[in-house]
C-alpha cells in the first residue's frame, strides 16, 4: 500500500497499441492498492527523428535549443498514456519536468537532477490519480528546459522514487533482467535475481547497457531498490539493491563485455610530472570517454601511455593525440581499432585475490592473449582481441560456473 | 527601430528547408534595425498527426491531456528556428508559453489569453537576441498547459504585439493578403491594401479564413495594426487597422462566401416566450456553430425557426432538433444539406441602405434565388443554393466594381 514508481522505456510506448498495454499494466498495480507514479521515455524513434531535424539545420545545434526540441518527445508519451488511462475508466494526470519542478543544473544535454518538488505529485496521488511524469528532462532555476542525456529517464525514475519515498522503482524495458553474461552469446546465461549496486555499476560500465549509470549511482547513494523487468512478460526481473541482504554468496556475479572499442598508444612520452593530466585533460575536453589507461615506464626515461575508448570516438581522439605528440615531443602515436573488453564482476572477490589468477589461467588455456588489465575492488577487466571476445565470454562463464549458481570460494 | 512581431504559420515551418527561409526573413528585419519577436505555429501536419494518435487512444480524449499533447508541435518549430538563426551567426532564444508567462483561463482547447509577462522577452531583446515564442498555447495559474483553438497562433502574435507595444504584427501565411473575393473564383479579384477591423471580422465570419477571428477582435480592441502577407513573396500584403485613416472610400470592401453549409428548419414551433432561447441554448451545448437564424411567424400562432450551420455539424444538430421537436410539440424538422452563403462587406454601407437593394437586384437578374437574408451594419449576407455560389460571387464582384477600386456612393 505504498508508492510504486514505474519507468517504461521508448519501445514500451512506441505506438498507441503499446501505450494501451502500459496503461493496463499500470492499472493492475493500482488495483493492487498501490499509488502509482509512472515515468516515460519518448516513443521509440522520436528522439532520433528530432535529432535528425536538428542536424539538418545545424551541424552543431545550440544546446539549450536542442533540449527544448528533445523534451517534446516525452511530453507526447505522457499525454497519450493519461488519455489511455481515462479511457479505461481511471483518473490520471501528466506532468512535464517544469510543471513538477524537476530542478537540474544548467548543463544542457547532460544535466544533473538537483531536487524534485514532490508536493504536487503527492496531492494528485491523494486525488486517486495515476501521476505520469516526463522522463529524461529537467528545468533550471531560470525555467530553461534541460535533458539528462541518453537513458536519463531511468535516472528520473530513481530520483522520483527517492523524493517520494517509494517502496521501489520498477524499470520496465525490453529485456527481462540482468544476466550472468549476454544471453545472445552464452546460451546457459542465467538471469540474476539480485545484484548489488556496485556490481551493477561495474557490469554496466563493462558493456551491460541495461540501466543508465547515473540512475544506479543515485539509487546506491540513497539505498533505493530498483527492479529491472520486462514490459512484455509478467515474471520478476532483477533486483538491484544494497549488498548483502538476502543476496546469494557468489564470488563472481556476472561477466560483462564490449566490442567496438579501440586503443591508442602515445609512444615515448617524456617522463615528467603532470604529463598524464595534460593528455587526459585535453582528451576530456573533446568529450571522448576514455576507459582503461595504462602507463609503462620505459628504460630511457620515457613512457608509453595507452588508453581505450569507444571506436566511434577514435578519429577525434587520434587528432588530439597527434597534436599532443607534437607538443610533448613524444615519438609516435599508434592505435588498434579492433579490441574487445571483458570483465568479471562480483563483490565476493573483494577479499579473494584468487579470482584474478583463475581468470588469467582460463584465458591462457583458451589461448586468448591479454593485452591490458585493469582492476577495481570488485572487477577484473582485460583488453583482448575483439575476435576472441565470444570465446572469452563462454570460457569465463563456464570457469566461474555461472550457469550453476557461481563458483564458491573454496573451489578457487 | 521598434519592436516587430512576426507570426509564421505551419506551412512556413513545414520542414527544415522552410525554417531556414524563415530565419533569413527574420534576420532581414533584424538587420534593418528592428527588435524582432517571432511567433510560430507547429510544422504543417504535426498537429493533425498528434490528433490522430489521440483519437486512436480515445474517441473523446481528455482535454487537459490533449493540450499537453498538442503544445509539443510549436515547441519543435521554435527550437529549430532558434538553431537556424544561431547557424547564421545571430543570437536567438525560444520560449514556450509557460516560460514566458502567456497566462490563459482554464478553458482547455479553446483558452483565452488573460495576460503576458513581457519582462523576460524585453530582457532577451536587450541582449540582441531574436525572441521566438510558441504560438497557439498558454498556461493557467496552476501551470497546466492550454491551447487557444485552431489558428490560435495569430492571436498569440497579436497579444504579444499589444503586450510589447510593437509597431505592428506581421502575419505571414501562404496567401499574400485579403482579396476582394476568393481569387480562385474571381480572376479579377484584387488584393485589398487596407481593411478595417470590422470589415475583416465580417469577411472572416463570411468565409475568408485568412485570420483567426479572436486575433482580429483583440487587435481591434487595442488598435494593434496587423499586416497580413505572404511568407514566400516580398510584396506588402493587407493592413488591418482602424477604420478611416488613409483608407480608400469604397462602399463595399469585399465579398465573402462559404460552401459546406447546411440549414435546419423546425416547423410549427408554438409561439411562446423563451422558445428560441431553449432551442439555441441546447444546440450550443453540442458545440454546433449556428450562423444565421431566422424566425417566421405563421398565421396559426406557430413559428418556423430556421438556422444555418457548418455541414460537418449537421448530423449532431439534427439529432438535437428532433429531440427539441418532440419536447416542444413542434410539427417536423426539415433540412437542406446543400446551401451556400455569400456576403458583401464594407464600412461604407453604414449610412447607405442602397447596397442591399443593389445586391438583391444583381442576384435576381442572374436568376439566383435568395433563401435567407441576414444583415449587420456593415454586411449583407444571403443564403443561396450552393450550386449558385460561384456565379453569385462573380456577379457581385462585378456589380460592386471590385476589380476597379469599388463602386462609389453616387453610383448606387
Amino acid at each position: 500500500m505504498g508508492i510504486i514508481v514505474q519507468k517504461y522505456g521508448g519501445t514500451s510506448v512506441a505506438n498507441t497499441e503499446r501505450i494501451r498495454e502500459v496503461a493496463k499494466r499500470v492499472l493492475e498495480t493500482k488495483k493492487n492498492g498501490n499509488d502509482v507514479v509512472v515515468v516515460l521515455s519518448a516513443p521509440a524513434g522520436t528522439t532520433d527523428k528530432l535529432i535528425k531535424m536538428a542536424e539538418e539545420i545545424s551541424p552543431n545545434p545550440h544546446v539549450r535549443e536542442m533540449d527544448m526540441l528533445l523534451s517534446t518527445g516525452e511530453q507526447i508519451s505522457i499525454a497519450l498514456l493519461a488519455m489511455a488511462i481515462y479511457e479505461m475508466g481511471y483518473k490520471a494526470i501528466s506532468f512535464n519536468a517544469t510543471q513538477v519542478g524537476i530542478k537540474t543544473d544548467k548543463a544542457h544535454t547532460k544535466a544533473k537532477i538537483q531536487s524534485i518538488n514532490s508536493k504536487k505529485i503527492l496531492e494528485e496521488l491523494k486525488e486517486d490519480k495515476v501521476v505520469i511524469i516526463a522522463g529524461f528532462q529537467g528545468v533550471t532555476e531560470n525555467m530553461d528546459i534541460t535533458t539528462l542525456g541518453r537513458g536519463g529517464s531511468d535516472t528520473t525514475g530513481v530520483a522520483l522514487g527517492i523524493a517520494l519515498k517509494a517502496d521501489e522503482v520498477e524499470i520496465y524495458t525490453d529485456v527481462d533482467g540482468v544476466y550472468t553474461a549476454d544471453p545472445r552469446i552464452v546460451k546457459d546465461a542465467k538471469k540474476i535475481n539480485c545484484i548489488s549496486y556496485e556490481e551493477m555499476l561495474e557490469l554496466a560500465g563493462s558493456g551491460a547497457k541495461v540501466l543508465h549509470l547515473r540512475s544506479v549511482e543515485l539509487a546506491a547513494k540513497y539505498g533505493m531498490k530498483i527492479h529491472l523487468r520486462s514490459s512484455f512478460l509478467p515474471e520478476l526481473g532483477t533486483i538491484v539493491k544494497e549488498e548483502g541482504e538476502n543476496m546469494e554468496k557468489a564470488v563472481v556475479r556476472g561477466i560483462g563485455h564490449s566490442k567496438n572499442e579501440a586503443k591508442i598508444t602515445i609512444v615515448g612520452v617524456p617522463d615528467k610530472p603532470g604529463i598524464a593530466a595534460k593528455i587526459f585533460g585535453r582528451i576530456a575536453t573533446e568529450n571522448v570517454n576514455v576507459d582503461i589507461i595504462i602507463q609503462n615506464l620505459g628504460g630511457d626515461g620515457r613512457n608509453d601511455i595507452s588508453f581505450t575508448l569507444p571506436y566511434t570516438d577514435l578519429k577525434r581522439a587520434l587528432e588530439v593525440s597527434e597534436e599532443l605528440k607534437n607538443e610533448l615531443s613524444a615519438e609516435k602515436v599508434i592505435y588498434d581499432e579492433k579490441i574487445g573488453k571483458i570483465a568479471v564482476v562480483g563483490v565476493g572477490m573483494k577479499s579473494h585475490p584468487g579470482v584474478a589468477a583463475t581468470m588469467f589461467k582460463a584465458l591462457a588455456e583458451a589461448e586468448i592473449n591479454i593485452d591490458m588489465i585493469s582492476t577495481s575492488e570488485i572487477k577484473i577487466a582485460c583488453v583482448i582481441k575483439d575476435e576472441d571476445l565470444v570465446k572469452a565470454v563462454e570460457v569465463l562463464h563456464n570457469t566461474f560456473k555461472l550457469d550453476n549458481g557461481g563458483i564458491k570460494i573454496e573451489e578457487l
